[in-house]
């Protein structure tokens, strides 16, 4: 950890991408919530949920036909058609009241009950009237065959899902058939965004002067942690200024699992910003400054037990670390252990990017006709990400990417 | 169109998937509705938003140093540096107090104005002070260098964003940049979601009775309507009767922009509910099973306007089919001409798929170590899908997949 005697002054303990995935971890979860099933999409399981009775709890037809003994329908063929007596028939959703003896067979609709006897369903293509209460089998089912167990979607006590991993549909659904209406969940990380810089003004400010520029940040910051799973909380617009800086922050402590400073850009900010992060609690500051283009002036901070990033000042830098750095956070906060998928295509790079080697660099792309054609200009320009349909990284080791080679690209959805 | 005429028997107009996706686009579209742009995230744009002004809207340095006019700076290096007198410095969020003329610089923070009379910035690593008032400039730099131009984030009616792309955070900070906290979207589609079958309860039923399940579908099909952006709205379940069915679509029609019924998954139950869609209004029922497994019993149909899902009975059926037809059907409605790209991993196959011709198979895989390992299973079977991480898809014209062949995952988020 960094010591406090740097505070108020331009420093930087620079960290690799990957040190800081790895290395800045803190141990801090949200607590948890019970939510109804119905409000689970994409939440995180607190624990795992366990089937209460056996599913579908009955053993039950997989096709229309006929519930019968598989040993009355061994040796029959087209040529050689078994008979057997119908005796009744299943309605759906009620209890038979009739039980499949030796020779007789009970008419069964798709996901009715199997009768008491019957160990088989056959399905109607193979069976025909052949008088009144009498069908023809022409060919033999195994026993078990047409049939679902009653415990063949879940034993009693099995495993329904799993802690840790976002709930998907289905896994509503399997709750859903287990009568299980609500479940424990990791609350949401709370995540207070701060912007400072004397000249942001909030996005609402209709007439500008000279020098202002609106907070496009805390917008675009808001969504990405709203995509994490995290709940944004708007922190507002703090002056140039230490002191009121860090009372800010200190105000919003307690009601944060993580705080993000959409720090300035020019370099006073930055100091205002990593003093008051350094004077807030300890540990206090992990890093100042990654090893990645655009991001560099970064920060990472655990202060009495909350995580802090302090980002670079330009819209677009800020979005690629907080891409990188913090979406994963708030998930590790927030307990899911198995973030959700990206989309990622395998495509051709349009023409050669050149890297500095020990720096992980992100380029935005756009990708038409498997091809990826860097999106170039300057980190302060935000149109360069609306442009963009992803962006690769060139990794640390690398000193560039020459044209034609086959990369990565992560899309934004 | 197939006519009402076989209403209420068990009749099949079999389409591919293909042609469903190709041929079944009904007409309608939500209408419009403004949002704050704070909660616009993933919500599509229902025309195209142009810059009011031009952004950042003022040249804009982009490091810390020196306003200069570029020529003073030409020639100049390390061995024969040129001097600057220093006349000023310019504050962030502030109009410029000063004018660069020849032969001077003015100091500037990042972000800050470019003032009047200078075309360049040097940065201050490029920089010393020689005396008072004065400094080394050891690098040229040629005129734009270390500025923005004041419409290169956008001009002046330049697109911000696009009609009929769900919007993703960048998007929203750039609107916020430009001043504009609300736009005119698509309604998010009105999914009305019925469940039929006399064996099935809703989820919160504790005790069943021999033969019941619990509505497992209609929770699963409410989050992908949500995943997809519709609003999802419970029909209810309604009894394995064709004037009840009847009357509950015609109740749900004028709040609906796609109504959805999870079948019983009884051949009688099947018949309810085509007789019953058939009854509901012209132009009627488009196909009344699919060439695709599992999910064959599907109905697709368009009455008065609104476009009519039947699903399959079986869960895992109804689930599959939803995700091919009915998330893109829901996007369609709500004017999203570019869905999200979804997470897809290219793998091997872990073993022999047997596939019949003209038939489109899905498959539910798990993934491990570039492997897809199927998951096998009757359709009856939920926890099929709870247990696989995506799917794969067997084509019409293939006959199977071999063990070791190539295949494309599309992973569960």
């Amino acid at each position: 950890m960094a010591t406090n005697a740097d505070a108020g002054r331009e420093f930087f303990t620079t960290r690799t991408v990957g040190d800081a995935l790895a290395q800045f971890r803190p141990q801090r979860r949200t607590l948890t919530e019970t939510v109804p099933v119905v409000d689970a999409l994409g939440r995180v399981p607190a624990e795992p949920v366990t089937a209460p009775h056996a599913l579908p709890g009955f053993a039950r037809s997989t096709v229309d036909g006929y519930a019968v003994r598989a040993g009355d329908t061994y040796g029959v063929s087209e040529g050689l058609p078994g008979y057997l007596q119908v005796t009744g028939a299943v309605l759906m959703g009620t209890e038979p009241k009739v039980t499949v003896g030796p020779g007789t067979a009970v008419s069964m609709p798709t996901g009715g009950v199997l009768p008491p006897g019957a160990d088989a369903v056959v399905m109607i293509e193979y069976t025909q009237q052949a008088m009144t209460g009498t069908i023809e089998v022409v060919r033999a089912v195994a026993p078990g065959e047409g049939v679902v167990r009653a415990d063949e979607d879940a034993a009693p006590g099995a495993e329904l899902i799993r802690a840790g991993h976002p709930l998907r549909a289905q896994d509503l659904g399997m709750l859903s058939a287990a009568g299980i209406t609500s479940l424990a969940v990791q609350a949401r990380p709370k995540v207070t965004i701060f912007s400072t810089g004397d000249e942001v003004v909030p996005p609402e400010t209709s007439a500008l002067r000279p020098g202002q520029v609106r907070d496009a940040t805390a917008t675009a910051l808001a969504a990405l942690v709203a995509e994490a799973g995290g709940e944004p909380a708007g922190g507002g617009i703090v002056p140039d200024d230490g002191a009121a800086l860090e009372a800010a922050l200190r105000a919003a402590l307690p009601a944060s699992d993580l705080i993000v400073i959409s720090a300035g850009s020019s370099v006073g900010t930055r100091d205002e910003t990593a003093g008051a992060v350094a004077r807030l609690g300890p540990p206090g500051i992990w890093c100042h400054g990654l090893a990645i283009k655009p991001g560099k002036p970064t920060l990472l901070a655990e202060c009495c037990g909350v995580p802090v990033i302090g980002l670079p000042g330009n819209p677009r830098s800020a979005l690629v670390v907080f891409r990188l750095l913090g979406m994963p956070l708030i998930r590790l906060l927030g307990g899911c252990s198995t973030p959700p998928p990206e989309p990622i295509v395998r495509v051709k790079l349009a023409r050669d990017l050149p890297s500095a080697t020990g720096r992980l660099d992100v380029v935005q792309v756009r990708v038409a006709d498997g091809v990826a054609i860097p999106v170039f200009g300057v980190s302060a320009l935000l149109s360069v990400l609306t442009t963009a349909d992803g962006f690769l990284i060139i990794p640390e080791d690398a000193t560039g990417l020459d044209a034609g080679t086959e990369v990565d690209v992560t899309l934004y959805r």
